[in-house]
């Protein structure tokens, strides 16, 4: 039979790959400034730490870290998640309630892999990361776009949907949002705390840019207000140590977390133990939080040199100011459509993302998104120049 | 709500985690000799060498190292594998028709995510590998036990198989197999590529144990004749270098490759990249081969250690005559039942898995699995000794 007669499962049924990705591969040319990635700055990924940890944990204790490992993670991480969560993220949760995942992407797959049936639902804010979109779509899942605005999800709506609709999960990103920037108020965090133990939701909170935060003060996590167990923690290392690592955490009830676990063992067994231990390394020594202060010099400066020249950028109706993270989003002028501009943009030699690919029901034309951690600050200022031009002109 | 109402998803329903990570608990007694597992010697873990190479890699390109990479894989590591699956198991392959994974386990979840609906059948060798059988339940596939004999999974009943209940997929481990160590026939190679071709199957063809040759000589994969893409070939580092940097591939069809690769990038985004650059090392500088002379001169002498033993070991029937690999498969006398016999053999300081756990659909109590890689041959005397006389008092 012909190899191009395979039936591959329903599950991939409208299904195409990440639309990012496909912007990715225009970017590969030389001098080409973008603001269309997520990463890290080369400056803030810290190699030679790395290196002098990486060999001298093998030299220490290799014969461990090469052998298999536990599913259930490399225990002195598992020690020293616990003090970082409580002390970043200021909630308790003991060792069982604790997992060392592959990246967090890993923990929403793990976590729809615990409770999502084809046609199960899951609220999600509108805009929202595109790359849990794909995670929650191949789970069959049916998302529900919930508006947000300047103070994140709207819990009013929020709770219209769970009353009627009854998602079994909502996924959020509380604090410098991707897309947006923007930070879930307090009292909104207390109130999607509740709603989730009134109507029975797993929330899972992914929450991997807090550190990176430029200005004012930093907020509670939506778990530290959760008292029945239905939030699940996101955590991630990517942004603020190396995502090239892959090493993130989910903090869970302990029942939900047994079945993520189960769902590991098939995934990849465990996740690998050098790199649990290089993190373990950071949190132990102390080494993070020196690291992730001088960083955020860096990153504040570039972000703030981007908002300065957003208020003088043609055809930008709004956008916002977050105080913190890698991302900007904004409006184009009523009419323009970001997806026809990038052309004319990356032949200009600057990048950005459509917002529209951050919207699960589409629409939005004129958003987009600006990354400003990948360039230095003369390179936002060339890149927004080159920006300027291109929408000025079409503003017109 | 309370948390305890929590609804888990349909695809955990019989699930309960892996039986044999119960008994492993057992082992953690001092003293302990474990036929159990299935783990490399800890003399066989190259801690030293990758030491250095960790080191070397991250001083030398750790930006990119530590950055995100591709899902698609390091590209130094994908063009290095060619050479190694042309060299190593006969067949060739382009740069696209290889995907580096966090492990071999993660290339069977793909395949899954790529091809199975629930209720989707798939043909298995009877016994098999528990952690896969665990993948494939939870995506709800029907497993198909086929009969195997010394030869390997027996190809008339396949066939029979093939036409009468249409799998989507065989999954084989066709060389020193788990938990039997036998290694299917050349001509029985040939004949399931040929079968896959015809009746349009996906053949998973699972090979980790391959360059673990104690005698005989080695035989081209199942792959080697592929002649239509129907054969995916999942290949590990975990056996040769280590299980802990979670390092394997996948080589398959272009087309069901981009399905693997698109359920990649929601699952851990990418392997970790240094994990991937330490493996390319070893493969580039020709420094893999040396080392896996080096752990089968040891490995040899353990598996000769423990098949002498056996000849001389009360209650045993017979059991298999591997060339390589970690596993030995006996077979008790009619009537023992190697679940009950377990506590006392544990009990005494020894212990193995029974054989049931293997068997799709359970039965043959009187079966046993023996690894003999994570033991000195003094240990190997004085466990078979113990198992001996465990064995000899039932067996009267």
């Amino acid at each position: 039979m012909d190899i191009q007669n395979i039936r591959f499962a329903g599950r991939f049924s409208g299904i195409s790959g990440s639309a990012i990705r496909e912007i990715f591969k225009l970017l590969a040319v030389p001098g080409m400034i973008s603001f269309a990635g997520g990463n890290p700055a080369a400056d803030a990924l810290p190699d030679e730490q790395c290196a002098f940890l990486a060999k001298e944990l093998l030299l220490e204790k290799g014969k461990a870290l090469l052998q298999y490992g536990a599913t259930e993670g490399y225990a002195p991480l598992r020690e020293s998640l616990v003090p970082y969560v409580k002390d970043r993220f200021f909630f308790s949760c003991g060792p069982d309630e604790i997992l060392p995942v592959t990246g967090s992407t890993q923990a929403m797959d793990l976590l729809c892999k615990a409770l999502i049936d084809p046609g199960d639902k899951i609220a999600v804010e509108s805009p929202t990361f595109l790359g849990n979109m794909q995670c929650m779509r191949l789970y069959q899942a049916q998302l529900l776009p919930v508006e947000s605005d300047a103070d994140g999800i709207r819990v009013d709506l929020l709770e219209e949907v769970f009353k009627k609709e009854h998602p079994k999960m909502l996924y959020v990103i509380p604090t410098f949002q991707n897309p947006t920037g923007r930070t879930l108020s307090l009292e909104r965090r207390k109130k999607i705390a509740a709603l989730a133990a009134e109507y029975g939701v797993v929330v899972a909170e992914d929450d991997p840019y807090r550190d990176l935060r430029y200005a004012g003060t930093e907020l509670p996590s939506i778990k530290s207000f959760d008292t029945e167990g239905w939030v699940a923690f996101l955590g991630s290392f990517s942004k603020v140590i190396s995502p090239g690592l892959r090493v993130g955490f989910l903090c869970a009830n302990a029942n939900l977390l047994r079945k993520c676990i189960i769902g590991k063992q098939s995934t990849d067994v465990h996740t690998a133990n050098l790199n649990q231990a290089i993190v373990d390394a950071y949190l132990r020594r102390g080494l993070l939080m020196p690291h992730v202060e001088r960083i955020c010099r860096s990153y504040r400066e570039q972000m703030n040199t981007m908002l300065g020249l957003l208020a003088k950028c043609g055809g930008v109706a709004r956008y916002t100011k977050p105080e913190g993270g890698l991302f900007i989003f904004a409006e184009l002028n009523e009419g323009m459509d970001a997806v026809a501009l990038l052309k004319s943009c990356v032949d200009r030699g600057v990048a950005y993302v459509p917002g529209t690919y951050f919207y699960p029901a589409g629409g939005h034309p004129n958003t987009i998104r600006l990354n400003f951690s990948m360039c230095t600050v003369d390179q936002i200022k060339a890149g927004m120049e080159k920006l300027d031009s291109v929408f000025s002109a079409q503003a017109k």
